[in-house]
């Protein structure tokens, strides 16, 4: 256990998931002094539910993945994705280094036969409710066989942690008219129109936002462009309001009065409900947790843990490529 | 003039330019009885400041650019810009089909003897005023060498129209660690550091929003993409805010005590403010101003095209290219 954030929010986080979750089994991995010392400070009573299993290392943040891979055997990261690899784990949850987590589960997991690319996906908040984005920064170069894939996959994990039985699944592109997206996102358009997916045709950057489909496809580049710009948008809306309700002593008392409606509506777009994104295409299931998460935010990236093991998401997605493979 | 905007919005933004600017002439390009019928509508009394220029044709806004370029000689777009390449007008602002104006302008007026590609550029707003982002989505696919050029671009404009001696200039990237960008953002952040451009290195999506940096430079797919998806966080964030206000009658109330905050707010990023995109890297003047601008956005369109001709803003490009390729 490494990453921004520490054992301060992960233990109670854990400990919220074994109270909520009496069937589900957590096993902590890092080094087991600090975790002790940490499940103490908790009242922790010892419990067949949760188990310590020791790592020397952690990989730090700005820890070129490359490095982690060769050098940190015993890092918590890397033990903890064994777990997965040797059965005795049927996940695993980090807020640590998203490029080593990333490297890591490739290099141990190693991706689905029928996959190429494994990809980050996340929820986003929506008008409608959220919309599955992939890749969110896994590929920053991708041809059209790798699009094509990511829709597949993305349409099996929206059918499954959101229960839609026939996802929309949109590819993203720009509204030029004639010059209308690059050849790749053209090529990926066409083989996603062939398959048996709930393909709706182009998308564009809005409608991420604007409820009109379930999943939306881009290559890494792109869509961790599109997730950090949004990201700017809030921060800047959210600056000029403080500072328009700072302004003086009516506005103050304004903002006063408005506190509980803005409340509820931060409730609605806040990012700590969406927390958990998904390394889909590997042979396990691992779920990258933001690095600033706290208690809450840490607990929904279990939870979506939880709901991908409940689902067999991994399975799933070898079984709908390999149906539509055959069918092809 | 055509677009989805019509006389009933242009003629009233020039006669308020033809007010402010006692030595300004405008030549409205279009159908002369149409023309006509909206100046006697805006009570215009005959001025040697105006002039109509004739032209039968309009671009429709889902017209192909090839086909527009082919068929519509004697569109109002068309007509517009052949005024400039001759030398009769020293700006084109136009509220017309994006790709068939730079399509039609690129192939009248001619790129810029140093420049391989024009580009989109629009000033966006942030948290300490604006930045300038290009290309918006002239260009899907660039190559180092094109993201290098716009890098000059962004910074001329930027110091011609900000008073900017040094402007920062950025290059959208995405921060994943070790996989930092791809080849082509890589190359063009070399070609970058080693000019006379005051390089801040790479931002990513949020930064565009935060202020650090004045031109913040990516190819068109991207560029296009983040300002989309701007424009539906936005959207969200009012569509949640107008449902917050509206639930009972006291959050109604709080609603319309809020009312002027919120306007000082909007105020502060309205659009409108920031209409008028530069077509750069020609060999004269096109503003875009947006399909669904008003009399006040379309006026500052109009406003962008006086700044540019003011500062010579394509002579500008010329040069600094030229002195950078002297240095290299």
């Amino acid at each position: 256990m490494g990453g921004d954030i520490g054992l301060e929010i992960i233990i109670p986080a854990a400990l919220k998931i074994l109270k909520k979750h009496t069937n589900v089994k957590l096993i902590l991995v890092g080094v087991q002094s600090e975790i002790e010392y940490f499940l103490d400070k908790n009242s922790y009573k010892s419990n067949e539910k949760l188990c310590i299993h020791h790592a020397s290392e952690v990989v730090a943040m700005d820890e070129l993945p490359s490095m982690a891979l060769r050098k940190k055997k015993d890092s918590s990261m890397r033990v903890a994705i064994n777990l997965v690899k040797e059965g005795q784990a049927d996940a695993c949850v980090s807020a640590g280094n998203t490029g080593a987590l990333m490297a890591t589960a490739r290099y141990v997991l190693k991706t689905l036969s029928v996959i190429d690319r494994p990809a980050i996906i996340n929820a986003i908040p929506s008008i409608s409710g959220h919309t599955h984005m992939l890749d969110l920064g896994a590929n920053v170069d991708c041809n059209a066989e790798h699009l094509f894939q990511f829709g597949v996959m993305g349409s099996v994990l929206s059918k499954a942690i959101d229960n839609i039985e026939k996802p929309r699944v949109g590819l993203l592109n720009i509204g030029q008219e004639e010059i209308k997206g690059n050849d790749k996102v053209k090529e990926a358009s066409a083989m996603l129109s062939s398959s048996s997916l709930n393909y709706v045709g182009f998308v564009e950057g809005d409608d991420v936002y604007l409820g009109g489909v379930d999943v939306v496809v881009c290559d890494g580049f792109v869509g961790n462009v599109a997730l950090k710009t949004s990201e700017g948008v809030a921060k800047m809306i959210s600056h000029y309001m403080r500072e328009e309700f700072s302004r003086n002593i009516l506005t103050r008392f304004v903002g006063l009065v408005t506190v509980p409606v803005l409340h509820a509506f931060k409730k609605k777009i806040d990012p700590r409900r969406y927390n958990g994104a998904s390394l889909l295409g590997l042979r396990g299931i691992v779920i990258k947790s933001h690095g600033s998460a706290d208690v809450f935010a840490f607990s929904n990236a279990i939870e979506m843990a939880l709901l991908e093991v409940e689902k067999s998401v991994p399975d799933r997605i070898s079984d709908g490529l390999e149906a539509m493979l055959e069918k092809g």
